[in-house]
């Protein structure tokens, strides 16, 4: 059993400090996070071809199994700024384990915000200069550290036996399916081998978020690191994983409801498909559709839409009299066609939050689950003007 | 040699006439195509599992490859509708096959507008009634029957040789790449067999209409048709080809430039790809991202998320190193990083209409096209209550 906390705290061993370095001209811009003890670690990074010069570093330092500290700083990424940028990310690297008093090759390093710009690395080592002198064992602290269009911080703790295993995130834009989404950094005190920790991170980051859509743009700094320090002593594995899979299912709903300009989550089950990977990309497809994210917004029983959003995906097998859909438990289509339904009863269910679509295909039993957020003038607001604002 | 008309008008035998049935509380909600003769016809229609029953019937018309008329309703879409649905388009063919006085297996059926809804047949019966006494040599006449959110009526043509083509288009949002897009009629009187008319419009709407994306969703009722009629004899294949295929293209435009809330449009083109589907994806996520449409109309030179656009193409070969990228004729990113450009010039360009970006991928000699517009909080508005307004 899983138990989440009222207030993440963090698990044995682990703390964190944030400041603002100067960076932006307000507000924090770095973070630090440390296990006390060498913690073994995984990480997955992004699919995108344009890979940040931390997300190059980091496959190399991943490789170690082993971390000792993340240094994170936001506003600017450090992607499209070649061997100069990946110097950058040592320096920040070598500057966090100087604080540390650990291995270089023992600091994750990570970089967010406008891509292409220079990596201000003077003012990140003076910043990271007397960090640890500031370290609290409050999660959301670091997790302010990292935020960029995020509207609040994002932490969240749950027990598993002994253990604790603590999510700390960041992420609002750019964000969609199909890779390691986003920053996400998870701590646990769990005794995990580091092998063992990266097929366990893979299977949950596969179920959660990249299942998770904001504006189906990939990012190109997306990293999910898990450092697990022993602390807590063993765990058995199906319960670390379900634990796992719980802690990273709520940071990803965490993630989608805080969606840039968004002011609702949207969940999205499928089943009776022909394969996951139909189940998956139907998921997908209604996550990702601005007519269903503005209907979800609107609050406008707009239903045939669902059929819309389904009947695009060309590849996977869909027979329309066999295709059913709800919406907040409406059954709105039957057999392919609109349903009867109270039309002003699903106005009113559709104004709150969340809004959540459930698809039988009726062809086989493969099931899928993807999560998202309505799309509002706030989402154009905030990147029609990112660089400059 | 093929020039556009100033203004559009029909090619020699074809007219049109619209009228408001009372389907929309005001405003014209039906129109009629008809050619004096019979005119050879090819169709494309969307790909979308959950084809509306217009699209059934129109499949089943189109084989005959023949056509004297095409039928029109807005508002309503006749989609997820069953039999009855397939049932109200076979009395609709059959109105205006006795108004006009031809086989109602020469009269293809379109309805556009809310999926889900039940056609009222009895007001297109009764209002075809007396249309053939309207028919007008505008085709603008025409294109206005069919707008649903478009915010003006499309049609554009021109001559090849002695002979016309004349497009007539509706459509402004659920616009997406890969499969025929939207409600395109294309009337020419040049001699050509439906069989080589059918290849010829495949060829043409692959590369324009099929490169087409407002929203990346994907209509269920996209309808793309042409009628020949033969009353200007024969044109050359290649000559005829040719226009067909400059008329596509600019009727591409005209759509993207009024896509739902649309400020500006958007031109993309890739080359030195690997392969033609490579350079097609690429050209497709550049005008599919809601970053670079948002960046488009913020005037935001946040030139990285080129990048990001690229680099999301997981399956598409793109070596960081080769790849370079220009807006608006201004180098962007040079060797797969940001190149030194005068940044208030490229704010001051970005403002304009259109915005052209231009991809090199640097790995081949595959090119590709790509048609959108920016995203803008018009967007939002006209379709968080589409359906209730």
């Amino acid at each position: 059993m899983t138990t989440f906390h009222d207030v993440p705290v963090f698990p044995r061993g682990f703390s964190c400090a944030s400041r603002n370095c100067g960076i932006k001209a307000t507000g924090k811009d770095l973070s630090l996070f440390v296990s006390e003890v060498d913690a073994a670690a995984a990480a997955v990074f992004t699919r995108n071809h344009f890979p940040g010069a931390p997300v190059l570093l980091g496959r190399e330092t991943i490789r170690g199994g082993v971390l000792r500290a993340v240094i994170v700083n936001s506003r600017v990424s450090n992607v499209g700024t070649g061997d100069e940028g990946l110097a950058n990310a040592r320096r920040m690297a070598a500057a966090a384990a100087a604080e540390v008093g650990c291995d270089p090759g023992r600091v994750l390093v990570s970089s967010t915000g406008v891509i292409g710009l220079p990596l201000p690395i003077d003012k990140i080592e003076k910043g990271v200069r007397g960090m640890t002198a500031d370290l609290r064992s409050d999660p959301l602290v670091g997790a302010e550290g990292i935020m960029t269009t995020d509207t609040y911080p994002k932490a969240v703790s749950l027990s598993v036996g002994d253990a604790t295993i603590t999510a700390v995130a960041k992420g609002a834009g750019m964000i969609a399916p199909n890779m390691a989404t986003m920053l996400v950094y998870i701590f646990t005190d769990a005794r995990v081998a580091a092998d063992r920790l990266d097929a366990l991170l893979r299977a949950a980051v596969d179920d959660t978020f990249n299942m998770l859509s904001v504006d189906t743009d990939t990012s190109t700094s997306d990293t999910c690191a898990i450092l697990a320090n022993g602390l807590a002593g063993d765990v058995p594995e199906s319960t670390f994983a379900e634990a796992l899979h719980a802690i990273c299912e709520r940071t990803t709903e965490l993630l989608a409801r805080d969606g840039e300009g968004a002011t609702k989550l949207l969940r999205v089950r499928v089943k009776g498909a022909a394969s996951d990977r139909d189940a998956r990309m139907v998921a997908r497809s209604l996550v990702d559709s601005p007519l269903i994210k503005t209907m979800a917004y609107g609050a406008d029983p707009n239903v045939g839409r669902v059929l819309m959003a389904i009947g695009k995906c060309f590849d996977a097998r869909v027979e329309p009299a066999r295709t059913a859909a709800w919406i907040n438990g409406a059954q709105v289509i039957e057999n392919g066609m609109r349903a009867h339904f109270d039309e002003a009863a699903l106005r009113e269910s559709l104004a709150g939050d969340p809004v959540e679509i459930e698809v039988d295909l009726g062809v086989g039993s493969a099931r899928a689950r993807a999560w998202g957020c309505d799309l509002t003038e706030g989402y154009i607001k905030e990147n029609a003007a990112y660089y400059s604002s």
